[in-house]
């Protein structure tokens, strides 16, 4: 959709203007520029064509009552929205009385260019208009990492004619009606009253939610005239041949000084000046690059995709500061803006080891939400904290329980982010403030759903796995396995430690591979693959697919790489050609996993395909994926696929274990990670493996053995060669071999 | 609630007048009178007070958008809701001046009458207006069994004033709001657009569904002004000392003649007059009631719901005709106006035995909606036809699916409901032109959904049974039976008829009882039974009631009723024993079928409780039973309890059994039944039963040996005594053992 130019390692260019809307929308996500606490979709500058408008401010929400047409007891009665915030970046043009629009005249150039390294969006046209008159056209973006409420753009034109710039901060702009499909958003209309307004500042609070958001703007360069009113600020500059100016903007909308705090930003950062606004960008992306990047030669469009998702990845964390991370990031409105299991279980993963002070933040967000959460569970008639599937703010927003509520397992998920947090980090300041009440509250509600049969067998019945496309299943293996785990760290008391070490893990004899939930296996198989079906649960009701042997995303598998030692190598062959055949990866958060176990056992070149799967998603999607945001756990698979795939790193107990090994189309491999303040780089080729430690101290096991570094120190051992082994025999569903 | 005086052997009395809106509307659905084509709710004469208004014609619906906080594919996305149709029953009073209303001055006597024989509802009211003036007011109200379309009502007031009737037909009458539990209907506001009116005509269409309706009237008796309107039609007549007169009213809503239909039915029951209505209504009832009455010698409390339930049953079924049987019949509103499977599972049992004429034509309803079960079928991937779980005109509209279109049981339901019905009545027009159809598309379902494990073994995997607190379960053992019953009646090819004898039944060896679903008896126990917790549904979320082993209502004991020829006594005393003391009977549906197999097993106190639970849940009710409509299957529940429980009536492959027995409480028993045209009635004492043929031949088994009586003939046996075995020794649970 998006005319994505050719692979370059550190930016993504796009050439020429997208055809039709669904080509802006998919722009529009990749071009997002955001911080985790500001984000501005990639709208062009002027306000047409447009796809969807999008600026989005973390837990800005709308309040929406849900219906049910028969409803059950405890069915949430509300859920949270993301609206699209009061817009900064609407800059109108009109050159000698005929407005700018690239729908009509003639378009020379048109490009679109996101710096990885700068951070800034940059776009240039040239352009002809109905009238004859020729236009150039320069704007640079950026959202500010260190600055988290200020956005800036800086904006010049020439032409030979009349220019008039009139420079808007929009409220409740037109929005596209809403797709039909279940994981789009509810459209939110009109969905602010004004407050206030003056000459700089425009103030709005949200109908139902009552959330006041203020926005400050200055213009730097010309005169220029304002015009304000309830709903609109308008700056206004005319010139003959040329006009140039900043335009330096920012939000306020947490706690009660909005408006002097937006006015505050914006003044700090006009004073600082949009040159070092950009400084400042390159020096935080350069500190973020140097333990974050991942080198890949010999596949420059893989390399591409993986840096794009460790960029937005960044994006969506760096700033999210008290709120919580969305699974699109801030760069569109999908599932209404919520957070959900991915955040936890892909994309924390990554900030651990790339960026640790946003997990920080982060899981004090969940812990901040601590008290909806039990309440949550008191309603559910259980014990501790019940953390919601999806949700901005922290009440449970899961409209169909089967696949919501039922998912106990993001209390496990949460829990395993925390102590990876811990181990990699060391901070123990935050487990005392927030980290062991987690591990303690999410713990209690195992000890509660668990129990134990006559058999003396631990059981969790009647729940939900990351696999959608079963639900209400007795042992799913992956949420006992976690809930084990979450059971082991929190050590409430006896009962719980015994439920613990009994939690069933079903097997099937006959077929000697797990289950990924008791009986699954003895389940009708799934016979009709067409390509047309694609995602299934567009194309057939639940009932036809609970009862199936057809799964929608790693589940199973996820258990044996996040549980890897519960698993013997033989156990994991047979278990991955099993579920391989039945899995359709129908969410993009398969994929990084099947990357990961496939290389544990030596399927390369699989590995490969499903870290291209991942790290291309949206990036050079054939359809319309990533339209209503980026899907970030799928970004920071790209990382999962290298770094865990490839580098072999595990973490189980909190022991940092690497075993790399590189695919047969690489000629050499980078990663870097952070362990407790150590800096340390993986550079893998065919032959051997170098590790090199940038700062601090760091101890690791490099294929099980004992490595001990210190800062500055290198090593490097040979690798022994690991023949490619070919993909697993059994057919691949058909339509997602490739 | 209600004040239902003393029972008596043929009526219902209301002594007094109902204290408050929920009294209002549970008496206004006991003092229901229908026809199965309309229902006039047992509104007063006058429209206040009142708890609910209602006048249901059969398949008079408006269609709504069901909306889902998060929808699946094949969700339905409309839904059909009966509406209140234009109200012929109100009759305005002004007695000198002041208005007739019950809740101002003072009521002296307030009685209401239904009498069971007669079918009228006839009350006597002697009331002193606020200014002193004495007034008795007496009327009579009937729905003919004979006209479908025709009500009257004779009305006639004295007292020693001015008095003033506004006798009215209305439209659109105000609603009470929507009740919050799942059970209730939806509000239909403003249903009707007038399309004509005339001086003894109103015609109106519903807005959305497209619907005609005219209804037509006449008033008998002395002159009177008639205003009209588009949504009223008012005659009006006044005169010192007494008026008396008949209203007469007919409706038109089928087939494109309405006005003349409802004119010329109008026209007819007047010529006939109120007097030959009513004659023609005793006629009717008396047919009925010999072939249908219970006797219940010794326990006159049950007797009378026993009659009174019996009553309703024929109200909801006697002249359905082309449409179906809701659950509600025609008394109220409740779940929607839909028809469920307890209309074949539990009505047509009760018709098909007493009343068959009408079951040939509910069944073929439901044939003629078998292009939409197709359609649905191939919706959801299936084969032949999918019924819906509810529905008015054939499309599913049940909006939660895991208890609503997972339970498929319904096609086997359907499939049980035309073998029972051809085998009683030998109607076998009636099998080619609908039944053998029905069977042979339920079956093609259960082919294609039922798939061979490689021990040979078939299953029918994620349904869900009849007990509503388990869902998505795979091999229930009622789902799997019925459906090879349908397979086995279908025999359309080798293939089905593998699958039929191959169906799993899950057995659970340690605690040697059936499993209600494959691994029904190793979950978890529900242990925290409270008084005040029931019904569960609307205290728990079903997270916490799908995961553990409590039921509410009879599943595998409905297996062991309708397919007790698949269980030993041993395994059925085990099997009963073990889901008594985990069914919480949540469901009015329960009571009777453990009735039956309570009586089974000798427990024939039990079974005595539980009739009387079904014979009296809406009669006399605790709480505000039936406020919305009877439960029509719990009125069936009480004839299943006597004639299939103490009776010990079975119709297995089409063969009558019956092994009569009478609990201890009573001295007598007796009960009727017809079979392929002959009249058989049956008479039960502790010593003997005696077998007499009033019209025709038959030949039954008595206590599995066979009897041959011709028209005239009885046979009497002596009863070997059977002990009156205790309840199980397991507990019931608590709250729930009364």
């Amino acid at each position: 959709m998006s005319r994505i130019g050719p692979a370059e390692p550190w930016v993504v260019r796009e050439i020429g203007l997208p055809s039709d809307d669904a080509g802006h929308r998919q722009a529009e996500s990749l071009f997002a520029l955001a911080n985790g606490h500001i984000g501005l979709r990639g709208n062009l500058d002027e306000p047409q064509p447009s796809g969807m408008p999008g600026t989005f401010l973390n837990s800005l929400y709308e309040v929406r009552d849900l219906t049910y047409p028969e409803a059950g007891f405890a069915f949430p009665e509300r859920t949270e929205t993301v609206v699209n915030a009061p817009n900064g970046k609407p800059i109108n043009l009109t050159v000698g009385g005929e407005t700018f629009d690239l729908r009509t005249g003639e378009v020379r150039r048109h490009e679109r260019v996101l710096d990885l390294r700068a951070g800034t969006l940059t776009r240039e046209v040239e352009w002809v208009s109905p009238g004859g008159v020729e236009v150039r056209l320069r704007s640079v973006r950026v959202v500010s990492f260190e600055r988290p409420s200020v956005a800036a753009i800086r904006y010049s034109v020439e032409a030979d004619a009349e220019l008039r710039v009139d420079s808007d901060v929009a409220v409740d702009e037109a929005q596209p009606p809403p797709r039909d499909d279940p994981r789009a958003s509810a459209v939110i209309e009109d969905a602010f009253v004004p407050v206030f307004h003056d000459r700089d500042l425009l103030v709005h609070r949200t109908r139902r939610s009552g959330i006041t958001v203020a926005v400050a703007v200055t213009h730097l360069g010309p005169e220029g005239e304002i015009v304000t009113g309830p709903d609109r600020l308008r700056w206004t500059t005319t010139a003959h041949g040329s006009i140039a100016f900043d335009k330096i903007f920012a939000y306020g909308w947490d706690g009660l000084d909005q408006r002097d705090k937006a006015r505050a930003d914006r003044d700090a950062a006009a004073r600082a000046g949009f040159d070092e606004l950009l400084a400042e960008q390159r020096r935080y992306l350069d500190d973020f690059w140097a333990y974050a990047d991942i080198e890949l030669d010999g596949d420059e469009l893989v390399q591409q995709g993986a840096r794009f998702g460790l960029f937005h990845v960044l994006q969506a964390g760096a700033q999210a500061g008290p709120h919580p991370i969305p699974s699109k990031g801030l760069t569109g409105n999908g599932y209404d803006g919520h957070t959900l299991w991915d955040n936890e279980s892909y994309v924390l993963p990554v900030l651990t080891y790339t960026h640790p002070a946003c997990v920080g933040q982060a899981l004090r967000w969940r812990h901040s939400t601590l008290d909806q959460a039990r309440e949550r569970a008191r309603e559910l008639k259980l014990d501790g904290a019940a953390f919601p599937w999806r949700t901005i703010s922290g009440p449970e927003c899961s409209g169909y329980w089967p696949a919501g509520t039922a998912a106990l397992h993001i209390n496990a998920d949460i829990a395993d982010a925390v102590l990876r947090y811990h181990a990699a980090s060391g901070d123990d300041v935050f487990m005392r403030e927030a980290g062991d009440e987690l591990i303690a509250e999410t713990a209690k509600l195992w000890r509660k759903v668990a129990y134990l049969d006559e058999e003396g067998v631990a059981h969790i019945a009647g729940v939900t796995g990351p696999d959608e496309y079963t639900a209400l299943m007795d042992d799913n293996v992956f949420t006992n396995l976690m809930a084990r785990r979450n059971l082991r760290a929190a050590a409430l008391d006896e009962v719980s430690g015994h439920i613990a070490e009994r939690l069933a893990v079903p097997y099937d004899e006959r077929r000697q591979v797990h289950e990924q939930s008791a009986g699954f296996t003895r389940l009708d198989e799934w016979k009709s693959f067409a390509d047309e079906d694609y995602p299934l649960m567009l194309h057939h009701h639940y009932l036809n697919l609970y009862r199936k042997q057809v799964v929608k995303q790693a589940d199973l598998v996820l258990a044996m790489v996040l549980c890897g030692d519960e698993f013997t190598l033989d156990e994991k062959r047979r278990n991955f050609e099993y579920y391989e055949a039945r899995t359709v990866r129908d969410s993009s958060l398969s994929a990084p996993v099947q990357a990961v176990l496939a290389a544990e056992l030596g399927h390369l070149s699989l590995a490969h395909d499903y870290l291209a799967e991942a790290a291309l998603l949206d990036l050079r999607a054939g359809g319309e994926s990533g339209g209503d945001g980026l899907h970030i756990a799928a970004c920071a698979g790209a990382w999962i696929a290298v770094v865990m795939g490839f580098g072999g790193l595990r973490d189980t107990g909190g022991r940092l274990s690497l075993s790399p090994r590189i695919p047969p189309r690489l000629n050499r491999l980078r990663f870097r990670l952070r362990w407790r303040g150590a800096g340390l780089s993986v550079t893998v080729t065919p032959e051997k493996v170098t590790y090199q430690v940038s700062s601090g101290g760091i101890e690791f096991r490099h294929y099980g053995d004992v490595v001990s570094l210190n800062e500055g120190e290198e090593v490097t051992f040979k690798l022994d060669p690991i023949d490619d082994r070919p993909a697993p025999p059994t057919p691949r569903p058909p339509g997602r071999a490739e």
